[in-house]
């Protein structure tokens, strides 16, 4: 059989100038070709690179040779006239002696290298060819190396690996959880998991007391582009911690994956910062700290000033961006104001310092008292930009600088490639406000603790009780987050009393897991990274599906396999379940 | 807060005569308290293990101490007068200077130690507190060391760990599948994957050449009890090896894992029998040969008996048990009835050689020189036993009498514990009969290729082609299996047609994986392992429940969690579909 005269000493990409006149046998596709009369050269690509071929057609038997076919070649290394600085392997080339035709192939529908001309859908649809590119199968293999260095950190830690089911019960962030129909309890669900939140949490009650998982999780939500339906969190809990040793053991984690991965140092300990700082700081609770543009409040220079803009709204905040004024036309700042309607900023604002003056049209409003208090407030100096904004609701100023930071930010170059911003911010408060329902929610989940001090305020000021939080945040994305869990049963209950959940449905999303904490709960926390987010942010892509072996698209659908699909009215029966509403769809 | 000021610097389970008149600080659970005036003992039991605590209730303040309370103790480590040989920690025990109550417990509803009096449901309904009896602990400890290992060695290998999807289409095994219906998709389904078979080797035509991943499957199948809906497989899949490579990487993993888990010394190359001689000798595809009791043909002996039961049956086969004539009563024959029913052997023979001959029902049917040649082919000495099978189904008489062996094997513990019995059945066949349809089914699936000397055979007489396949056998359990692939459309394509199945089922179920092969697909195979079942076997159990956190009963239900559950009917329609059928249940 073919695959019993295979022969490999090496691998393509390997190859260098050391292994000068050895005879090697590789095994690879072909990339691409190039005829010059009695020469074909040939790119040979296998998972470690690529390496060139040099076939004198006259002297050695030539099977048939296309791009994609499968070749077994042997030959002997030697040095290149010229080199090809772009390919590791450019200082040398194989001169075959043999080839073997291992499998042919089809045209393929996309060009199969880091640089390709196909729609995203049509890379879905032939996801196993555009998982050949090499920058593709890079990803993987970052993915994979992210994954080998968290068992290596978790386990030398003493951590336990353990695995928590996918048939469960409706978790209890409650909507957006995928069902899946019982055939033995027909009119009964199991319900996909949205984290293993009160698994990892029932572990710690059973004295596992570190615990983690790479878990699968899902979310039945309309997609962005980086949400998929299922995806993976790399998740942590341990016992009788508290929140600075979580967090400096998680550190080490992330300075090891990091370091493997990455080869980059990171400096630790992280800085930590809290909400508030993060929030009123840098108008985000994920701020990336990359560039500077801080927010500064300058409400109380304008606290005498009669325009109606600023004698009607409570909050005024601003920030500068350094020497880029003159960049700035009318038309830039209007890219921004959807932005500024999305966090419903009753005004925002661009001033300029040009020739030592502040110009921009709410200047003629501004007295020149005002204007210098500005101008040493912000330290301005030639060609800075200002941009302000106002509301009566502090949130909006903040969150809508914030966001308007990040894309000026992105705008002028202030992000250096390749660098990483990595830190913690703190202290969340417990709760917010629904934006959806007005009604008071957890801003992480309902097992959250309140810290110690704020306890007497649960059922008066709500809102000002803050909680043991915390989020690991690099570039501006939220990598990972968690914080310290009620381990009493009676805090526990207030907090879902606060929440409104009577005691049915208490008794009915979570009574086992109320009555668990009546056995000698340990105090414990954890915190969950995602590891699709982590592993976009090592490899420098901002497209989770590029991180997804085989992902949905936005319409939830994976263009390979069609699935989601109908499925015979004989498979429904057996479920108990039938289908009332379909989807139009044309076929 | 409390846990700030809890402190450890010694885990319960790790003191040693070598601690002795050290301070320590331990956290644990009450596991057993003795109350003997003014002297306390108290069983503390953390993750590591168990060790006595001595109060002297007169000298220190001791808080209310009941089982299952969790507390923070300080205290020497003193020599014991009396040492307790059943603990790791017996020489010693610890004087108590400081105890601090960290959580109270309620009365618990089970004995948490290693020998319980709960009855199942009980346990899995308190799993988290089942999970702290230290057995248990063992056996996730147990799983976890798997789990490191396969990383290790693979890792180590070169292979890449890659997820593949869980909400995917329906796989090519067919039923069985757990659905999921989509929202955005009104009337299509989602289905768990039974296996990652065709998305791992899709990785193969992506040119990954080696895989693996821990990967969670899913199978609605009435239970049985080394059955769960959701398990776990170690999947593993590799280009360009032939399949002793496979192989010969195999064991060097399988002897990782023993060595790593439990010390224990696999010898290399394991052995490697064909199925034929697996089924023919052992009377099974999966054969314990931890204990001879080897099948002979016995039906040249008998060829000329008049007998109806010897005449009219073609196939008589036999096993000798050694020396257990004299303990086998009818009643012990008895016993195996049923088994000899489900096998459908027309019969069933006991002979004993006792006294230097023959006895038993039959004898009277037997000649003198028939006789003679039994005691020879056997080599029967005094107090033998003999097993005797006859049918006109050749497989009958050899899975009948294999199991009735393996049966007798226990009773008459011919198995030593703790040995461990490894090795490969390879090259099953690449069809079978179904037995519910009478329809030419897969052995293993319909990707599995077939040995390139029987390829010719494969419409003609399918049943005689034999396949390039491997199942791992320990102790009588298959612990994984697999094969290589087929890897050319147009052999795929006969497979499919043998199958039956029509050019629309193919489009339909797996035209992408077809489509697949047009793309110089490599030569390549792999194999899975059942975690649970191998954790089961180094963890000693022979429950699968006992290896999974939170398993489902033989009902398919979490106890625990009571999943699954019926939802709202609001959760329904926004999904499109309807209850049609309700399960009755006594509310």
């Amino acid at each position: 059989m073919l695959v019993d005269k295979l022969k490999r000493t090496n691998h393509c990409g390997d190859l260098t100038i050391k292994d000068l006149n050895k005879e090697v046998w590789l095994i690879g596709w072909v990339s691409k070709k190039r005829n010059l009369g009695s020469l074909l050269f040939v790119d040979l690509r296998d998972r470690y690179g690529i390496v060139q071929i040099l076939i004198k057609t006259d002297e050695i038997e030539v099977p048939e040779i296309r791009n994609e076919y499968l070749l077994n070649v042997r030959g002997i290394v030697r040095k290149k006239d010229v080199p090809n600085k772009n390919l590791k392997t450019g200082e040398i080339e194989i001169e075959a002696s043999e080839i073997i035709l291992i499998n042919k192939s089809e045209q393929p529908p996309l060009i199969i290298a880091d640089e390709t001309d196909a729609l995203e859908d049509v890379r879905l649809k032939y996801r196993y060819l555009d998982l050949r590119r090499p920058v593709m199968q890079k990803r993987f293999i970052t993915r994979a190396k992210i994954v080998k260095a968290v068992h290596e950190y978790l386990d030398a830690h003493d951590f336990i690996e353990v695995e928590t089911p996918i048939l469960t019960l409706s978790t209890p962030e409650g909507a957006r959880d995928y069902l899946v129909p019982s055939r033995v309890h027909k009119g009964s669900f199991y319900a996909l998991p949205q984290s293993p939140q009160l698994f990892k949490q029932l572990l710690m009650v059973a004295g596992f007391e570190r615990y983690y998982q790479i878990a699968k999780c899902f979310r039945d939500e309309d997609l962005r582009s980086d949400r998929q339906p299922d995806f993976t969190q790399i998740d942590i809990e341990t016992s009788f911690l508290n929140e600075d040793e979580i967090l400096t053991l998680t550190e080490g984690l992330i300075a090891k994956i990091y370091k493997d991965v990455i080869n980059y140092d990171v400096k630790l300990p992280l800085r930590r910062i809290s909400y508030d700082e993060a929030v009123n700081t840098y108008g985000s609770d994920k701020p990336d700290t990359r560039f500077d543009l801080k927010l500064v409040d300058i409400k109380d220079i304008l606290i005498n000033n009669e325009d109606k803009l600023f004698k009607d709204n409570k909050y005024i905040k601003c920030f500068k961006i350094e020497n880029v004024a003159n960049e700035t036309s009318r038309k830039v700042q209007d890219n921004y104001n959807l932005t500024a309607k999305k966090f419903k900023l009753n005004s925002y604002i661009y001033l300029k310092f040009l020739n030592n003056e502040l110009e921009g049209s709410i200047t003629k409003f501004l007295s020149n008292d005002e204007k210098n208090a500005l101008i040493n407030r912000l330290s301005l100096k030639e060609n800075d930009l200002v941009v302000i904004a106002v509301s009566n609701v502090l949130r909006n100023v903040n969150f809508g600088l914030g966001a308007i930071r990040s894309e000026l930010a992105k705008k002028y170059h202030l992000i250096q490639d390749g660098t990483f911003d990595i830190l913690w911010v703190v202290n969340f408060p417990l709760f917010e406000k629904s934006e959806e329902t007005g009604e008071i929610t957890p801003c992480h989940h309902p097992f959250t603790r309140p810290v110690d001090e704020d306890l007497d305020k649960l059922e008066t000021e709500p809102y000002k009780v803050y909680s043991y939080t915390y989020d690991i945040v690099m570039n501006g994305f939220e990598a990972g987050g968690g914080g310290l869990r009620i381990y009493d049963q009676e805090t526990q209950e207030r907090i879902f009393k606060v929440l409104g959940f009577s005691e049915e449905d208490i008794q009915r999303k979570f009574g086992f897991f109320v009555d668990a904490l009546k056995y000698g709960t340990p105090p414990h926390g954890g915190l969950a990274f995602g590891l699709d987010r982590l592993t976009m942010i090592l490899s420098g892509t901002d497209n989770i599906r590029d991180v997804i072996a085989f992902p949905k698209n936005l319409s939830a659908v994976c263009p390979m396999t069609n699935a989601p699909r109908p499925v015979d009215d004989a498979q429904l029966k057996e479920l108990g379940i039938k289908v009332v509403e379909k989807e139009k769809v044309d076929e």
